[in-house]
């Protein structure tokens, strides 16, 4: 067997046999396969695709490549969710709360953000003090004490899947359906849950920009999962607008917060409550998801799953009192406000939402870029919504002296049309229990 | 501009500008560009190909990567002949004393052999002190004084293909057309001649397998050719059998030598007069095709032009008496006959010869094995021959202690057939003065 040998079978859509993906995973570990190598192969792969069988092999290869979590101490039924990544998107922070109140416990790794996407650990850590590096022992106690814990990446959990994603940032070769659907799933598959629900993004503000591609993703993902003999169901959510009202990462914790407790916008409600009554169905906490839905959106009324927010991220030393008293804790030094200049129904871009909240100091534009967490974008009226000349459409909030780029960003980031743009939230729903 | 903006566009089929192929190739050479992005690079274009906008600004930017040879110094016209390599292909020293028999004189640049494949250069060495190191004064005079001269590759000319092919070589990019044409053409154009000539091989012993492939490429280097305003005639000849009835270094020599005094086999006469009869056309020293190849089949009965390989490789301080007293020179340990086991037609494998000879001695594993002289093959009987059992079939040279697998693997270069296989030397003629 050898690199040559196996990438000629890649080029001609000759399957590959398990010790063979393992052989180029591991010989890429050990520096056997160079990344020049890799690199090549992974291009291949772009261009012809994997089968369901080397779909398989690589994503045993990568669990396989570090520790796996089998959280053998968690009682009861234990939910994982994930999201593609999108802009305004909290949906983690109400999700996790509203299952942990049924009784599905959540045991979660995210990430931070990068470019245009935020991420839920940077969000978490707006309130001082939060730990997201616990042992695996941690991690179980605070899942059975809280009902919820997110933790952030670790280097020992799907070690090939850090250096494999480095190699593909800067090589051309990200967007390929097999590679996200085995770096996502090795990730989720790494830990063990009675289910896992995948929220993917579709359009302007995502990664993937047609409901085809997204789809292909969501099939192969609920693929390996089958492989693997676990649950998979998949939300395809639209992110050409902002989900919710805020973008920033205070800002976002304090609306999930807000939503928790009864005073959420409908679009974060529909799908807070959709993912978590599909989870609840996952594991049989409720037969209907009609009936799901109902008593979860009263949940929210009743705000009396947002306690597990709070305890959550108290559990994990967060002062959750600085979202609690947020005007006091998180003032910047400038709020441009933005006011429509003729009268129409507005339309969202999230993508430059997303790119106007990285500059407002919300998000990072390069790995090491630090933080703002009091920065980024409230909306003070919805996509779709009809507005009148004049009207205030957002606030931009910063600590950066740049007002004159900040508001030539945020014209690009709507438009004012004749007509509404009714386009759905939710696109398409793949569960066992739920098709839509 | 970005790599990963250039990648994109590859990737989806939008025509790269000349800038940006420019900042591929002088990136790659000076390490800002990295291996591992350019490897995804070629391997894109491996699956998308070039356009010939694409093919140009790439073959320019090669050129231009190094020194070129103007060889103003040369007087009247100047040819340069290519081989994509093959078994027992000893045709450039034949096709040289050719054309400088009338006149055209002969500037050429060659490679050292490398698995199945012979060099050049190394065929010359066998004749000792024989030197590929000339200066471009020393290149001059040489084509002045004795109407050839063949150096080996410079490191100066056309260095980022050296770097590009170091690299495809070890990550599945080799066997892509446009890399292949630019490469060879890039070295092509690097010297001004009056004239090229390729013979692209086709067949088991030969890197393009098919007429399809091979005329793909044929016709990406003459569209190259044609985009620098060079004439450009490209023969396609079948590699399915060996070249001729020798394979070895200084074996090829003496056959050159031999066909080049009358007693040459038929195949080798057909291609080499051939290829020089296109050169005399594409510089006017003939008019007509048939009566060209007439001429230089006398030529070869009478031997006139035999002095100009002698006299090139004295002036390259070779000792050519080494060949004109080859039994004394080049004896070998042994000597192994491989004899008919029934009747038949003979069906040569020129791929399996080809390796044959480099286990016997005569060719390079890899890069810095050491090459016998001596050793080769000697053919006894010829592709499509009809044999008796007992007859001898060919011998084997060498100096190595391992009969054995020497004649198990002769087994594999053979079969006895019921039919001949009457298969065709010259498949393809490109050429703008003659057409096959």
């Amino acid at each position: 067997m050898n690199f040559l040998s196996i990438i000629e079978k890649k080029k001609h859509n000759i399957e590959l046999s398990e010790n063979e993906v393992l052989f180029l995973v591991n010989g890429f570990l050990t520096n056997k396969i160079k990344d020049y190598q890799m690199s090549s192969f992974l291009m291949a792969v772009y261009f012809k695709g994997m089968t369901t069988n080397e779909l398989y092999y690589l994503t045993k290869a990568m669990i396989n490549s570090g520790s796996t979590y089998t959280l053998e101490g968690v009682e009861g039924p234990l939910a994982d969710k994930h999201s593609t990544g999108g802009v305004g998107d909290k949906t983690s922070l109400i999700y996790g709360p509203l299952v942990a109140k049924y009784g599905v416990k959540v045991a979660k790794i995210s990430g931070r953000g990068l470019g245009k996407t935020g991420g839920t650990i940077d969000k978490l850590e707006s309130c001082t003090g939060w730990n997201s590096q616990l042992s695996e022992n941690q991690f179980i106690e605070s899942v059975n004490k809280v009902g919820i814990s997110i933790i952030g990446q670790s280097k020992n959990i799907v070690p090939a899947d850090k250096i494999l994603y480095s190699l593909r940032d800067v090589t051309g070769t990200v967007d390929s359906i097999p590679l996200i659907a085995s770096s996502i799933m090795s990730k989720k598959l790494a830990i063990r849950t009675s289910s896992i629900i995948l929220d993917v993004k579709v359009g302007k503000g995502a990664f993937m920009q047609t409901i085809d591609e997204a789809m292909e993703l969501a099939n192969a993902m609920v693929e390996i999962g089958a492989l693997f003999k676990r649950d998979v169901s998949v939300i395809l959510t639209n992110m050409n607008y902002p989900l919710g009202s805020c973008i920033g990462n205070a800002l976002e914790v304090k609306e999930a917060w807000n939503t928790l407790n009864g005073k959420g916008t409908s679009d974060l409600i529909e799908l807070t409550t959709l993912a978590a009554a599909i989870t609840l169905l996952d594991n049989k906490i409720f037969e209907n998801l009609d009936i799901a839905i109902k008593a979860l959106k009263n949940t929210l009324k009743d705000g009396s799953a947002s306690k597990f927010l709070k305890d959550f991220i108290e559990n994990q030393s967060g002062d959750f009192n600085k979202i609690l008293n947020y005007e006091k804790n998180f003032t910047t030094k400038y709020e441009h406000k933005v006011y429509a200049q003729n009268s129409g129904y507005l339309e969202f871009n999230s993508d430059n939402f997303g790119f106007l909240s990285m500059n407002l100091g919300a998000g990072r534009e390069h790995k090491d870029d630090v933080i703002d967490f009091s920065a980024g974008i409230v909306l003070n009226k919805s996509h779709s919504e009809y507005v009148k000349n004049g009207d205030l459409l957002f606030t931009m909030f910063t600590n950066k002296d740049d007002e004159q780029s900040f508001r030539e960003y945020a014209t690009k980031c709507y438009y004012i049309k004749d007509k509404p743009n009714n386009e759905k939230l939710i696109l398409k729903v793949i569960s066992k229990n739920y098709n839509l």
